[in-house]
């Protein structure tokens, strides 16, 4: 990152409700507390951290406003409503400089087929492919190498990243972000086991990615069988996650890395799934049910539930039960003994 | 889905062996049959819908030669010998209409090595790469930033679908489908271990693909270390599966999505891989074998084997495991109430 | 391949400390022992194949120095100090044959924005899109749809295959290998719950892969969130692994492929991680220490530990685990019993 802050940017970023010390160094960089350097700006986000605080080398520290402790000569202490926030405006900031907002246009190496339709503060950038009757909204971009197939719509505001695909038909709303190498709309897996062959069921349906969803890297969501697979308004779906056709997930979830999530299932609003989860088909995930990395998921999920393991137990008894587990050898020995006790006596 | 049909098309389609009721409407869409609208089809493809039957509300219902019901006003109903195979015959007409052949030809944004072979017929999509002493045989269609490497083939009647890769000398028979974003023919992972550090063994190996094999938008499967990676004539592979080098996969396989198969396993023919299943280096699963969704396979499983959990085990015994794992609790307070009883009465 | 040594290049390549016998055939393709064919040369590797060489019908057999069995009819017997390393030195000549060194230079469908820098011994592939301030280093080559974003640098010697990816000011450093669609620098997961939506937390940190690191295909390393996420000197991750952001992973390390390693966690040098293995975030993975395959890691790691099961334990306790709980039926129909005959006797 070559950024530069003055102090006085820092504090006109953060808004400090109380200033302590002051520093002669710009800022160059953020660091956590401990590794931080003179030059770089630290922050104390969760309580935990509370004691790096007096022997951090950063230059300027966000801090909140119950913290007592002075800063070190050539140190300035900014203390804040909440630091974690604060960072974020400072980051916004940072992510303006370092990836500005590109002019619109369509780059010269970009294909676009006659009859696509890109909107006039569109950008579409280098290497792009946007097939026939494809439409591009405004202030949207595709990055480099993207691809929006035959009829697919990309909404207002959508930043697709390079190698991205969005596959025939498919809809992305607006505000959608695809990191790179994300597929929306490859087939369904779907066959009819016929005379010693698997045949393949047409995927005639459509991917639906509603407002202000997030993608990662390389995750993959098919389009439906028929109807339309859908990612909810807000959702936030992790790298190498894979959706299955006909899936329908609520709005606001969270999908962490290499979820994957069985054709038809539906999955409530608010729903969490760490990463790794596996998800079997046609179930329903309640409304704001968790379920911890790795969980395997074979049944429905009432609402709130908290689940955990494989298969997918309530989280508290999942627990339980790998603590007992680690003790069976023991038990397993202490039974043989009581066993052995009761045939001497009772013989 | 911009498509149309008239009550008359759909009979043309279907082939009804019987037909109850009418409708004015024209399909423009398929749907189930909860939540199907008017101007929709919906069909019985299980048993367990049927009680849904007498309330949809789509205006054109499939339905087995059994189905007693009534229609209701302005409803049609089609009895078919096979609902699933009828709707199947459709959607391949719309998929048809969605997705037409290309035309032949190479885009002008393609880059085609000299020294690539083309065949007349085939269809080489935008900004696609063809290596030289490549082939790429008759019909098939690369269809966007598609690579095919230096040396290798992909036969006739091919799809290879934006973003896939096709690495050098790897070889895909005939009617191989790749969805987006497959890798074919990236290094196996082998490395030495000497004086600390690991040094690349180098894969001069190949990847074969036979005839009317199916691989899932960015699954990955790697050249071998030499000789080759095999996956077999007809074998389905979902997204984001990885298929380790010198692995061979028989034919009519099932790996569904995020399946892992390490360096050197033998997969028989007409085997099923559930969701996230791991499998070991070196094994032999046996033909028609079966594992449930995140099993993981450590040792060779025995032809037509039905295995669940990991370490893998039959998969009946893992289920009453499984039951009884979450009966622990209670077994250790058992034991240990009885244990203590027993040394009560015997002090 | 199409490739072909005569015995005289095989034995010029391989330094054999003693020969046996002779042949006639040319050498096109390397096999293992069992299926090996006349033209074919076949080593052994590891002493459990030694059974499997009286039988090969490979032309040429690398052998140990202490293999004291005679080649048959027109048969040639290698013996050398280690059969996998001369093996090794042929795999390299070959590979130099299918792969050799690229022309340098920039291919006029590159996509090369004005502001970037590439060494002149560098080779820019086929549609490859390189963007202002980047740097390509001497002799690197993106060999084709490779993307390096604004400000990145590559390199010497570094190879990025079809369709990888480098996010803005993401740093590769020497003789990085990068399979095809790997992507470098995509967005950290990070969202703040406020008021029922989750807010992006702005990542605007990098990625550094330090010299030697080879990352398998289709994988993903996130950006961090400020500061960096590390990749550490030497270190080889297999294909679909998931790197999430502000992870530091330390030399020399074996990440298998679809790990999943969730953000700021460290993993010391030397360290192993088997296929499909997961670790949540926030933790320490001791220098050394070895997790099996699917093991999911919920907690610190001691240096040279080795761990198994989900969630992770000492492995040799959760191999005896794995084994009672098979023995979990046994034992409740055990326990049952003798609950009831005390029940009984106590009655």
């Amino acid at each position: 990152m070559q950024v530069s802050f003055s102090p006085a940017d820092i504090q006109a970023i953060t808004l400090p409700k109380r200033v302590l010390g002051a520093t002669t160094e710009m800022v160059r960089g953020i660091a956590a507390l401990g590794p931080a350097e003179p030059g770089e700006l630290a922050f104390l986000g969760s309580a935990k951290y509370r004691v790096e605080v007096p022997a951090t080398r950063a230059s300027v520290v966000l801090l909140p406003l119950d913290y007592e402790g002075e800063p070190q000569p050539n140190q300035l202490f900014l203390l804040v409503d909440n630091p974690s926030a604060a960072l974020a405006r400072l980051c916004v900031r940072i992510e303006q400089m370092l990836w500005p907002k590109p002019a619109p246009g369509i780059h010269p190496t970009a294909s676009v087929a006659p009859g696509a339709s890109v909107a006039a503060s569109a950008t579409i950038g280098p290497l792009c492919v946007v097939e026939t009757g494809a439409e591009i909204g405004e202030r949207s971009h595709l990055q480099a190498q993207v691809f929006v197939g035959r009829g697919a719509a990309v909404g207002e505001d959508c930043w697709l990243m390079p190698g991205s695909t969005v596959a025939a038909e498919c809809v992305l709303r607006d505000r959608v972000r695809l990191q790179p190498g994300v597929i929306i709309g490859s087939d369904g897996f779907g066959y009819e086991f016929v005379a010693g062959r698997h045949e393949k069921i047409p995927q005639v349906g459509v991917v639906l990615i509603e407002n202000d969803v997030e993608i990662g890297a390389n995750s993959t969501v098919d389009r439906a069988r028929f109807s339309r697979t859908v990612v909810g308004e807000g959702t936030k779906i992790d790298n190498l996650v894979q959706v299955g056709h006909n899936v329908v997930i609520g709005r606001h979830c969270i999908l962490c890395a290499q979820v994957g999530i069985s054709g038809s299932t539906t999955v409530g609003d608010y729903a969490v799934l760490g990463g790794q989860v596996g998800v079997a088909g046609h179930l329903t995930i309640g409304k704001g049910a968790k379920a911890g990395g790795q969980a395997g998921i074979i049944g429905n999920v009432p609402p709130g539930a908290f689940i955990n393991g494989t298969p997918a137990i309530p989280y508290m008894l999942e627990r339980r039960v790998a603590v007992l587990q680690q003790r069976l050898p023991d038990l397993f020995k202490r039974f043989d003994a009581l066993e052995a006790q009761i045939k001497k006596s009772s013989s």
